[in-house]
């Protein structure tokens, strides 16, 4: 992979309030890394451009309807539920888990199984424009490493955690850790394993400890993973304070809530990646947000198996780190442009409520909408920030992991001005993009400056 | 146009309930019905078989990760509305109306303008599988039998109404019927032009009276369109109890709620589809149901205009037809599939309820949650039923307006099952259909039988 140039009209959330569009000329370093990115026609610009020219650099020009922005960032994603995608909707979260979900996870015991699955889902989340992914994998450790193995041959940027899960009360027999120590010693050597795969050497592939939930873990667990966390400096997923069923059977077992039980097991730090947290006070996301950690929102899920929305405006206002998750299965959509859609209807439902038999003073909850700007800033840079990866805005210093939408591709849903009328504004594309993008506008998939999905540009 | 005969897997919507899935023998008619549908391999479909051999009818042959599914109803489409699709859901619906909406209307005064935008609209509208739409068009007569026109030539089966609007204390004065003897004598007009369209003899587009809603129309305009509809035997639409602001703006002016009003204007009959109509009550339900109406829901829309999710299983169960629409632009998608999914997301969450800081037992409304069978049948014969169209189940006697899913198709986000597992159910692949199916598997439309997108089959 070497360096090049591209011009063309760049999509940028600058901020979580504001996106701006401008037509670039944008250099990319051979180790993946914007040098420099400059307004067309500038001095600056040109002396790229003629740089690029007496050097022998490629220079891609995009077209007029054709756009770079930042990849998408899934903060979570459950890897072994992919052949359940947009399906079984239908159980509340305790039955879904036993009757479904755990049965399905229990069959990544064998990697002959788990291979092309994990095949099929990186490709194609790839070709959704996902560039960073969380991934939730399973108890088992060759199948879990073969996982890292796939994202790293196919250059998606990637968090994969060996599932810990003890506690016989919840777990099946066939699938659970038999031991305490054996879950230890596992993520242990699951951590060092994805440390030293072949070809990870900038750390494309990250580890990350992952205990289920607390209801799928037993106390001693729990603060053995703290522990080892610590040890290796390593991140952490879990889920968080998800559904009334979840954030009951916490706080009847630890007396208090899932951030401070979670923190008392030193799982609550910089780097650890909380799903939902719909049911955190105020209170907890102060916490977290003294914590460093941050939330995967992932309003699709929620609808299905939470039971609310997360007040994100007010994580936000505390201070927390917010990203989006797909949170397949529980989730329907491996694409995060549809669950950044998904995210601001949501918070308009949370701020004017939904039942119409009250009145409309009671029905919501205010100051809870989000703008299309902010969805795409969550899709974004909110996702990266959290994870504290430099990429997710198309700026110098930071990673090109980014797609080239072609809004005029064959196929398309996205609709330009008709003819004669000025182009749309900066918010209005990153509100089309969110809501009617497919994947036949996705025309190149970049992650660290290697195309990772679709056609060389344009 | 000729008869033809498809074999492959059907997915057919036979109830609300139920969604069924086999491999059939389809044969289409020269007419565009079907003739018959048997079991692949039994003695009937053995000499479907024969006969269209013998006598050289072509016989199409789908592949196993194909099939055959009805084409999608659409019930609620502002055609004017689709420059600004996928934009604009900023402000309330109001303000939206006077600051966005309208001015963009009002540029269809011009059918040179009008004339590409629908084109478009009606190209995109049936790739993406939707084969009965109901448009909202403008107040101007040419640029919306320009519409009427579009939708023939291309084969949509297709509703279209001028729209009637004369009220200046809401209406623009560049945008509304000058007086009441003009909407009526332009909506009269428009009827019969619609009906007398050269190649419109089997009533493929068919016209409807279009009151925008009770707030833009004078009450002398609503009677006389009331008498005009009935006089004619023409369909009626309109918006109903769509917001706070709206259903009480009626309440106030009229003393009673949208449907009783409408009822009195001689509005509210079979054939005729009311927008929204979120805030019904159950008396309103009971009068929409004596009077053979329907309401198109539009779950979209309504998360940003109107503040409430339609109770849509009470009005079932009172009897009331349902459909779906995309009411763009009021609605981002121009996918009914997409629709009917946020339907089924949307009844969940008023199910549940949204708001964390209320406690789970007071936070929802019980017994409003829908499932994806029903989802599947909103979006196609709940539809058709509710226009008293035969079509939207691939039965005998139906109109063949099929969409031909290919869930293996290139660039698919429809997974199937992991090689050696038997093939999803059908309500599953319902489910997967609404959830995630694009345009790259929409590979083949059908309307009456004519192919009005796509390739030819495989
Ligand atoms: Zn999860
Ligand atoms: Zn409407």
């Amino acid at each position: 992979m070497g360096e090049f140039v591209i011009c063309g009209h760049v999509l940028n959330p600058a901020s979580a309030r504001h996106v701006t569009m401008a037509r670039q000329v944008l250099h990319v370093g051979a180790d993946g890394v914007i040098v420099a990115s400059h307004a067309a026609g500038t001095a600056a610009a040109t002396a790229v451009l003629d740089d690029a020219a007496r050097r022998g650099v490629p220079v891609h020009e995009l077209a007029p309807a054709q756009l770079l922005m930042p990849g998408f960032a899934d903060l979570h994603v459950h890897a072994p539920q992919w052949p359940q995608m947009g399906r079984a909707l239908d159980l509340p979260l305790r039955e879904w888990l036993e009757q479904r979900t755990f049965p399905l996870e229990a069959r990544f015991a064998d990697p002959a199984f788990a291979a092309p699955v994990y095949e099929q889902m990186v490709t194609t989340l790839l070709a959704n424009g996902t560039t960073t992914a969380v991934f939730f994998a399973t108890i088992h450790e060759e199948s879990s490493l073969t996982l890292a193995r796939i994202c790293l041959r196919h250059g998606l940027r990637a968090h994969v955690g060996l599932v810990a899960m003890d506690d016989p009360a919840l777990c099946p027999a066939d699938y659970r850790n038999p031991s305490i120590a054996q879950a230890l010693a596992a993520s242990s050597r699951f951590i060092h394993a994805v440390r030293a795969l072949p070809g990870n050497e900038n750390a494309l592939v990250r580890p990350m400890v992952t205990p289920r939930f607390i209801p799928a873990c037993t106390d001693g667990l729990l603060h053995g993973l703290g522990a080892l966390a610590a040890a290796e400096g390593c991140m952490i997923q879990t889920h968080c304070s998800e559904s009334d069923w979840e954030h009951d059977y916490v706080r009847q077992r630890m007396g208090v809530n899932d951030t401070v039980a979670l923190d008392r097991f030193g799982l609550l730090r910089r780097g650890t990646v909380l799903a939902h947290s719909c049911f955190m006070t105020a209170e907890d996301m102060a916490l977290v947000h003294a914590r460093g950690a941050a939330i995967a929102h992932c309003p699709l899920s929620n609808a299905y198996f939470a039971g609310a929305v997360l007040p994100l405006r007010q994580a936000w206002q505390a201070g927390v780190h917010v990203g989006l998750g797909t949170d397949i299965s529980g989730g329907y959509s491996p694409s995060v442009a549809v669950n950044a859609a998904m995210a601001v209807t949501a918070a308009r439902m949370l701020d004017t409520g939904n039942d119409p038999a009250l009145p409309a003073a009671t029905r919501g909850r205010t100051d809870a909408r989000l703008t299309f700007a902010e969805g795409l800033w969550l899709a974004t840079r909110g996702g990266t920030d959290a994870l504290g990866i430099t990429a997710g805005q198309l700026a110098p210093g930071m990673a090109f992991d980014a797609i080239m939408v072609d809004r005029a591709a064959p196929g398309s849903n996205i609709m330009l001005p008709p003819a004669g009328d000025p182009d749309h504004t900066a918010e209005d594309i990153a509100q089309q993009i969110l809501c009617n993008m497919g994947r036949p506008n996705i025309r190149t998939v970049w992650v660290a400056g290697r195309r990772v999905h679709g056609a060389e540009t344009p």
